[in-house]
């Protein structure tokens, strides 16, 4: 189980975390991640303009578990539907037992009443390790295209 | 040819079977389903409450023929486009000679006057299995995003 | 080096093209053609009606870094970020030494004002040689579904 992990599984780890957001499995999510950890929202200007500042920042499970409750108590008026595509994964760097991923995205979102829009798109920045039995994030960057966020919290990306 | 199928070769299915509907090949679209089979479209809040009824539901080729021949013809008036998109498909099981196997994708719908919209956000639940030669759906459950489906009929999907 | 490519070679190849274009790397674009080579926009339109009209025609790696520049002068006073969204790729032929591969794609576009948009789908239509020591486009081919164009000389597609 040690040693180098494969673009193929850091992808397959992508791909299990979005759909677990996408059928609303909130409790897992922490548990996708090392602790502690590094889960921060940021903006595409942002990073361009070396801005340090992120729209959020975890760097342990507890504080996870904790956005976890409190997406669960703001969605309970809000039932939206969530919708994570992804675009094919680039390896970044693959050094030692950590690998460097970087994936496009679009999230669209459908309201109960039928509407569909489409919510963010971006990309996420990951470095994947194997912990504990199986692959996690160490660190993830996720980049959103869009520089106005005020109704992002309501779900994890 | 007999045996496991891998998830790439259910990849591949599933791929092929967009790109033949994209291109507009709907009489090649029944041949991509064993015979019987189940073709079910149903949505995402009616899977959630565990509601059964679909809002289409075919069990055999003839049965899917027939819905080419209704699109065809409803098609002849309004000839728009689509392009799906695929997220990178999950296995669920792969138990003796079935795997099954879900994939998000996007539908987005182009007028002829070039007006683009997102059409419709969902998943494919697949059983794939081998079957005369090639891999082909023994179930197809496509899950919608929206619950208002009133222009779905257009195409199959 | 030489011989076959594969379809995860074409499809890599592919991709590290969009994430290119998206991160505004366009000095880097025309690298990824060989010189000569065939870069094509047309409509799907045109494609089905056999028009021989391209919207944009460029067969020499010159003409693609008189495009960049040209595209660098429209941009600067409208920074609009794009992101590329793509689905599975499927082979058309493998020949020689030559891979034929198609791809759909959609294209997000997001202002400076945060608003996003669905900007343009399609496909790329590619023939994929391996050049110095590199894979890169011998043709591309870019069928976009809208027919309507006028702002779709922002960027490379």
């Amino acid at each position: 189980m040690a040693g180098m992990i494969t673009a193929d599984e850091a992808r397959a780890l992508q791909r299990d975390y979005v759909y677990a957001i996408d059928d609303g499995k909130l409790a897992e999510w922490p548990t996708y991640f090392t602790d502690p950890c590094l889960y921060k929202i940021t903006t595409r200007e942002n990073l361009r303009q070396g801005y340090p500042l992120s729209i959020m920042l975890c760097d342990n499970q507890a504080m996870l578990f904790d956005r976890v409750e409190a997406t669960e108590k703001a969605n309970i008026y809000e039932p939206h539907m969530y919708r994570h595509i992804l675009s094919d994964a680039q390896v970044i760097k693959a050094e030692g037992e950590v690998i460097s991923v970087r994936t496009s995205f679009i999230c669209v979102r459908t309201m109960l009443d039928g509407s569909m829009s489409l919510f963010v798109s971006g990309e996420y920045l990951d470095e994947v390790v194997r912990d504990k039995g199986r692959c996690r994030f160490r660190s993830k960057t996720v980049v959103l295209d869009p520089s106005r966020i005020d109704t992002l919290i309501a779900i994890p990306l």
